[in-house]
């Protein structure tokens, strides 16, 4: 046991209902008085509530920015630090997705505001220091502290809409976040507790939503689990499976999120047993009967996920998302490349090769010996 | 599901033999030039293994305090600050247990310079934001975000000297904090994600420790476990566990240590049944058997938290540290005032008498119906 573990200072708010009146009491606990608000067109009602909650606590809205657009476009990002450093604003509320929270972070990078954020999806953007902006089809990232909200509020209420698919597709990816942390670059004890608890959240908050969309505790059980993802997988890096997801993404032009949610248990098989310990206690979080998980606890972590992704009526093979058989050979060297070397079980083109054509055909996951 | 939780930020680094180099290290990453080393007498030795790594990485020791006393003198603390002040130092390495970490907090109050905390004991002072100062007897603490460690550095050979029976009265300390964090007034789900994390390192690390002193990895796991038993405690608050070894100590001057190693047990049984869950995961995290969880968690935690009490040797009743069973009576009615209303069982006088008694007597814990 020997780790680097840097933890970032955060407040976390979670609840159902409580975002018009956890902004306004931020924006007071902070001593801010001239108040952004950044919210694309749908998300236009809810920032009208914000405002009003606000206006109720003595404060007010200084600069109100209605246009988001996806990737953060740079020339957006510049228009609207050029009008919060006119406003003087002192505070940024960001109420929305990924595109929203986004363009707060880039406003944050070149005004001195903290920014509020108020997530209404499960893109886990608000755990991170990670920003990213685009340019003529260039994408530029980058790491910066200021960038971290202060404050995070998840209010369930905001996510009821969220329609079911896109609650699994992006809940199976926060859970590919939680379980690839396990074995990340970065991968530490702290990381791994994290996510695993990230994982037991997910595997009892989606079914949840898939059984009812409106369930405000299984909505709230995903929003924890989805910000325990970003967490962990901020802290630990990129593993086996999204190395794979951004080959497979990047290569092939396959959709996203039903990439991450098929290629999952074929990962999990490929190096399970060489991690039993990580895997009992994955299997357990995910709700394995602990028994099957003493007698056998890296088959009992892939049953459990194959289970979930059953149940939760996710995609199940490759070949149904337009990869061609055809590409198989080539796409697992070019995994093979870029597959970290903190892998905890061995990588040969063999046991790549097994992982994708398991995935291309949606065989059941069995253990893949390298 | 609804809480607030603040992360605190701090990087922590934990392993062995690296001390000298990392503080060497992160010296440099913070960019500080004028260092002062904080350190008593028993870890003089330690301190010039510092001083050397600061030396090789183009670095040197500005002022060097050698005089900690227990509780934080404020006559020293003054001292300590002024010192500080004149020699203009911008970093504080501290380099000992609680006493040294509380001094260096004291001098961060009022210089403006970050501690990079060096750890020899399982204290925990240095995963938190609080201070304590006496002044003729008179106890002051506080809670203050400048005197939270940036660094905090792990070394597990520094602890290979610490005496085996301080280990575990220290090691079980640090067991009750993540008990107690389960179910104390600021309990929320990530601040138990951490306390079962630090249960799990220590349920694996004392054991190792008692069989060998010199067992780095144990070393590592009581380290780890006793950091994540700070954090996850001074999130969560005390619980009926501390409050009742508080009024315990302060009333009838019973040994600290020993106290809280024999109460734990009797407060799990007194209040596992009513979060079977959560007991669940904790007999789990402690190595129960996970068929015996499945079938009946709250007893499975009971059980092996007393498995691991009598592996390590711990006191087992307070007769042996001196209570007279007449105190009894009125210890409970003390008691009774102070327990939390997010206690998660119902608290009674009866409920709490039975406690009592049955840590009194040594009895086996068996679970208390209130």
């Amino acid at each position: 046991m020997s780790f680097v573990h840097d933890t970032l200072a955060q407040r976390v708010i979670l609840g159902s209902g409580l975002a018009a009146q956890a902004v306004a009491d931020e924006v007071t606990r902070l001593g801010r008085r001239r108040v952004m608000v950044v919210a694309g067109g749908s998300e236009a009602g809810l920032a009208d509530q914000i405002a009003e909650g606000l206006v109720s606590a003595g404060l007010q809205v200084t600069l109100r920015w209605g246009e988001v657009r996806q990737h953060v476009p740079l020339e957006l990002a510049r228009r609207a630090q050029a009008a919060a450093a006119r406003a003087d604003i002192d505070v940024i509320v960001s109420v929305g997705g990924g595109s929203t929270t986004g363009l707060a972070k880039a406003i944050a990078m070149e005004v001195d505001a903290p920014i509020l954020a108020v997530p209404t999806t499960y893109a886990g953007s608000e755990a991170t220091t990670m920003w990213g902006l685009t340019d003529g089809g260039t994408k530029t990232t980058g790491d910066d502290p200021r960038v971290l909200p202060a404050t995070v509020i998840y209010d369930a209420e905001l996510t009821t809409s969220l329609p079911v698919d896109l609650t699994v597709a992006s809940g199976l990816n926060g859970l590919a976040h939680c379980v690839d942390s396990l074995w990340a670059p970065r991968a530490n004890p702290i990381n791994a507790a994290m996510a695993l608890e990230g994982a037991r959240a997910l595997a009892t908050g989606l079914p949840a939503v898939v059984a009812d969309p409106g369930d405000l505790e299984g909505r709230e059980r995903c929003l924890y689990g989805a910000y325990l993802a970003a967490l962990s997988f901020a802290s630990a890096g990129s593993g086996m499976h999204h190395k794979i997801c951004h080959v497979l993404g990047g290569t092939y032009d396959l959709p996203h999120a039903q990439t991450h949610a098929v290629v999952l248990p074929y990962v999990l098989a490929h190096n399970a047993w060489a991690v039993p310990a990580e895997a009992g206690r994955l299997a357990l979080a995910l709700g394995a009967a602990p028994g099957r998980v003493e007698e056998a606890p890296a088959a009992a972590a892939i049953e459990v996920l194959e289970q979930l992704r059953v149940s939760l009526g996710a995609p199940r093979d490759l070949a149904g998302t337009g990869l061609a058989e055809s590409a198989l050979a080539e796409a697992a060297v070019a995994c093979l490349a870029v597959i970290p070397a903190s892998n905890p079980a061995p990588v040969t083109e063999a046991s790549v090769s097994a992982l994708l054509r398991a995935a291309w055909a949606g065989d059941t996951p069995t253990l893949i010996r390298s």
